[in-house]
């Protein structure tokens, strides 16, 4: 089958083959459509690199009435249209978000992954791909500076990230991650790809919306546009960088004895005081809890500090412990 | 002797005392002092935590004409009261940025370290207070990240930067960089300290002023005022890795073998290939230049590239070297 994507944009489609050029098209991906414009872009690009045995998945969230019944029906037809089997199911997000005690953005997400984790099991199929792009990118770690999420919020998105939800275990793929949006638009516009506007990408009460709307482009005109590749240059080199040093980082005892904690370089510290407190499970450990706990170093200071969730870390006999809650 | 600040705005005095607790009062210092706003809390302020031996240090720049001569006689009267000892210069920076074809700013800086390295030797003194503070760190971690400079630029200014300056060696040391500009001001004003604004920082021609007066209201506004808040937590997570991952890099050897090269992490060989091109002296190595090196441990790339400055680098017999201008 040849689509007119195979003959148009050739930017794009040069700049996505060579994202997936260790990716063979003969075998199976699933790949999540949301119906929007960047999904339908990887979609089609996706084909017209000969990707023969793609899944189109799709969650309808509930969110928007018939306009997200609509998306729906137009993933559907556009996997149809292109030869590939299609996977959708439904649900109410926002429901969900307020029963799981969640934002309603972590909600969705969480929900997705369940949803692609149902879709690799039954599927038997571990790759997923997603349509994040350079500018996606931007925005997240620019959202990560404003929340002081340190090395690794500041990396972005990966390439790659394994996931573990229940049982299924897979792996999303983030071909267009240095792809810009403006070369997926002249894509979708050369070769008249059919994709919906999801009305909420405008709704300003969204922290991602006012950073894509108002503060990149503010500062955009403030500075110079090269601030888009200084973000995404900062992206890669933390990626590396965060990658290296979880490699360094070595696994932690059940206590800590507070001699050896001391002689480690203060960066080395924190990070296995972080890896300590998320594999006894204390939940969101953040700089806050983990500056705490280093406070129970400084044998002048408590003993005894509190952690989320009645969670305390405790100094006795020079080692630092963890006492669950009751 | 007594001044009006050893009573009043406990606050600022109790957070400088905090940061100066490792210095002792009965040695000299050296300190910075432009007249502003809060380079003259910092000597007032260290004034009345009973530091009796500074020395102040003022470079009148010669940019603003009389303005300039004001702030300099301003300085001498507040040191000659506190009773400390005064050294003035003054030079023509813009002059002497077009003859070192430097950014005004770069070789007003240049010059400003210059001079303190002839304080330095004629006291005798090795340390020198600067007044930054931690509002002008946010505008630093901010404007590196515009700038994509990676870790170090995102740790923004360290509390203590060791400097060599021709022969001389000296420590500038920050005290200030964990307090708020608000804070520096209620000292000012609770304590009447005369002070002297700089016409320069309402200049939006200057990149930093543009980030203080119109970026960061603008994101505070978007956002919240926490954002301050999550950046100076981000300088100090990523100066304390920074700070390790540089004693992680091995000295490198005058050519590279790319084979050694290939099996490090990414992130260790970028530190690797700088640290090698900045100690051959190869001028302003950055990002750019650090992947063009890169390139070339793949044989299938080209052999050779080309570095600033007149430089080379080239693989031959699976070894990255250097070849000199000519």
């Amino acid at each position: 089958m040849t689509t007119s994507a195979d003959n148009a944009s050739p930017d794009f489609l040069q700049d996505l083959s060579a994202a997936v050029d260790a990716y063979s098209p003969r075998r199976k991906y699933l790949i999540g459509v949301s119906g929007g414009r960047d999904s339908m872009a990887l979609l089609h690009g996706l084909r017209a690199l000969g990707f023969r045995h793609l899944v189109v998945c799709h969650l309808d969230h509930g969110l928007r009435g018939a306009a997200s019944r609509a998306d729906a029906r137009l993933v559907e037809k556009a996997a149809k249209k292109l030869g590939y089997r299609f996977l959708g199911e439904s649900c109410q997000a926002d429901l969900e978000a307020k029963s799981r005690g969640l934002s309603l953005e972590a909600a969705a997400r969480q929900m997705r992954h369940e949803f692609l984790a149902r879709c690799s099991r039954s599927e038997q199929c571990h790759d997923v791909f997603l349509a994040h792009h350079a500018d996606d990118q931007i925005e997240t770690v620019f959202l990560n500076l404003l929340r002081g999420t340190g090395t690794a919020g500041l990396g972005g998105m990966r390439s790659q990230t394994p996931l573990r939800v229940g049982k299924a275990e897979f792996i999303l793929h983030r071909p267009m991650l240095g792809i810009r949006r403006e070369s997926i638009s002249g894509y979708i516009t050369s070769c008249r790809i059919p994709f919906r506007e999801d009305a909420s990408n405008q709704d300003t009460r969204h922290t991602r919306n006012r950073i894509r709307r108002d503060a990149l482009p503010h500062l955009r005109k403030l500075f110079s546009a090269n601030i888009d590749e200084a973000i995404l240059r900062t992206s890669i080199i933390l990626q590396d960088e965060e990658a290296w040093m979880q490699t360094l980082v070595p696994a932690p005892a059940e206590s800590l004895a507070c001699e050896e904690l001391r002689a480690m370089p203060k960066a080395l510290r924190r990070r296995l005081i972080l890896r300590w407190l998320r594999e006894q499970n204390v939940p969101e450990p953040g700089f806050a809890e983990i500056e705490r706990v280093l406070g129970l170093l400084d044998i002048e200071g408590p003993a005894k500090v509190n952690l989320p969730g009645g969670w305390h870390a405790r100094r006795r006999n020079k080692v630092v412990f963890l006492e669950r809650p009751q």
